[in-house]
């Protein structure tokens, strides 16, 4: 399969229906998950907060991890072995597993597995079967909202020329992409990182407005190699944080390139600019005349960490 | 006070005995705080995992945030707009809740009230002051430990010739600081990142391992301008994860430069880590000609958005 193709196979995984069959009545939920899994729980996360949600991406699990605890593992391939070995920690803490993967340890481990349907992916091309399933275990998405997405996507995979343009100007200069979202997106900016890293091979960095304002200000306006960071930053809805984008853009004397997602609901938006950064670190990746593809040290990683 | 007068005072701060009166029977603890005092609750949560630990760097709190949760609000100041804004919420909502703050509007907002005593510091400067009545409160550092870590700060504050010599390498070429570190010290290398932003006004990154396999594996190979990055590692106690670091440091042939704590306990060695991270980036400031207590533009960017 192309990853051009699997690209836009992302609008199909939106229509991915299952869900977990016991969601209620936890004290918490805890996702363990690293990479593009990561990434759905973290998108996750920032949608839901009727109770905490705790992210693991490591081998282990916290101490709070008990029967009230509802444990959700995720790996593409159900063999990453930190989210194997974080997924039997809470089963023998009694928590209730649900594990979600094409197949793999992880299957079998849990009281429920969701099955990806679709073993060929890249692991992180298959966000939205991660994803959707969290969503929809929780009433988080409508199905007018999904449609609509799928028609966003759509549009996108006719014309991406705006996200090539970017890519062309990280290109010229050979440019460290900078990403800044905000809630309820500030997950996606750090996909976009990820998705630099993988697809383009170049080394990327993200942050989130207000946060950035306590850290990074000094440095955009100060740093030496100003001139090498390329700064792309989401328009938000929230007049506060609007105001800082503006004003950060304008103490600093940075160029902040917007990118403005489109879509009504939140869910809409964020598989838009979801979609959008794909598109972006793909053509870098081409315009590199790098694999976007190609993982082959991460696969060498794991065989010598067997 | 000169700014290096105030690296030396982290370590009396340590002796900082305040803590919250009512810590237990909590179903989680919710902390709200923004760059220095976020990184405080970042290193709390690192090392407590009794009950979920949700941090908040923003304006508003999660939904699940009720009389069950502590609530703790984190501002130097005590008038971050966004700290006071979460803990006005958390209070409306009948959370319990403590403020910890040198003053301003914080004071007054929660059931209880913790002073830092010193309030002519640069906010980055009393992380100690912010942490160690988190620390205190669940019984989770010995004197003994404070002890021996006072004396590891003071042999850094009489020779720290050895982080002049990573400023020194990074000065050379310009080069922008990578920081991986790993649980138990992830927070470290993101407090790092920030110290680099703001005592020397250049962009960094940081990540931790296992995560960053999962992503940043393939572009340190492979990203453009590869010379223009300076990794710096922190050593491991945990067999798979130091050879993980090691596997990466081969397959992506870039160079990793150790950095090694000392101390017995993970508190020793996390003040240990924090403060020879400080002397880099201040280092680093001093190299560059920029002060590194200078924070005019974050001034500046509070006057516009007040």
């Amino acid at each position: 399969m192309e990853f051009i193709d699997e690209l836009h196979f992302l609008k199909e995984q939106l229509f991915f229906k299952e869900r977990i069959c016991r969601n209620e009545g936890f004290e918490n939920i805890v996702i363990a998950g690293m990479g593009g899994s990561g990434v759905a729980g973290q998108i996750f996360r920032e949608m839901y907060s009727e109770v905490p949600v705790h992210l693991v991406d490591d081998y282990s699990i916290p101490r709070f991890v008990s029967r009230e605890t509802l444990f959700i593992g995720i790996s593409y391939s159900g063999n990453t072995e930190e989210t194997v070995s974080a997924t039997k920690e809470a089963r023998r803490k009694k928590a209730h597993v649900v594990t979600i993967s094409s197949g793999g340890k992880l299957k079998g481990l849990g009281n429920q597995h969701i099955a990806i349907p679709n073993a060929t992916l890249q692991p992180r091309s298959a966000t939205g079967y991660m994803l959707m399933p969290l969503l929809n275990s929780f009433g988080m998405v409508k199905k007018k909202s999904i449609q609509s997405a799928y028609w966003l996507l759509s549009e996108l995979d006719k014309d991406n020329s705006e996200c090539k343009a970017h890519a062309k100007a990280i290109m010229q200069g050979e440019k460290i992409p900078c990403i800044f979202g905000s809630r309820p997106f500030a997950s996606i900016a750090y996909r976009w990182k990820t998705q630099f890293n993988e697809n383009a091979k170049v080394l990327a960095y993200s942050n989130s407005f207000p946060e950035l304002n306590h850290n990074d200000t000094m440095a955009i306006a100060q740093t030496y190699s100003k001139g090498k960071f390329y700064f792309m930053v989401f328009a938000s809805e929230r007049e506060r944080i609007r105001k800082r984008i503006a004003v950060t853009a304008d103490i600093t004397d940075a160029q902040f390139n917007e990118i403005r997602a489109k879509g009504r609901s939140d869910f809409e938006k964020a598989m838009y600019l979801l979609h959008y950064g794909d598109y972006i670190s793909y053509h870098l990746g081409r315009m590199r005349n790098v694999a976007p593809e190609d993982v082959s040290l991460i696969q060498k990683l794991k065989v010598r960490m067997a």
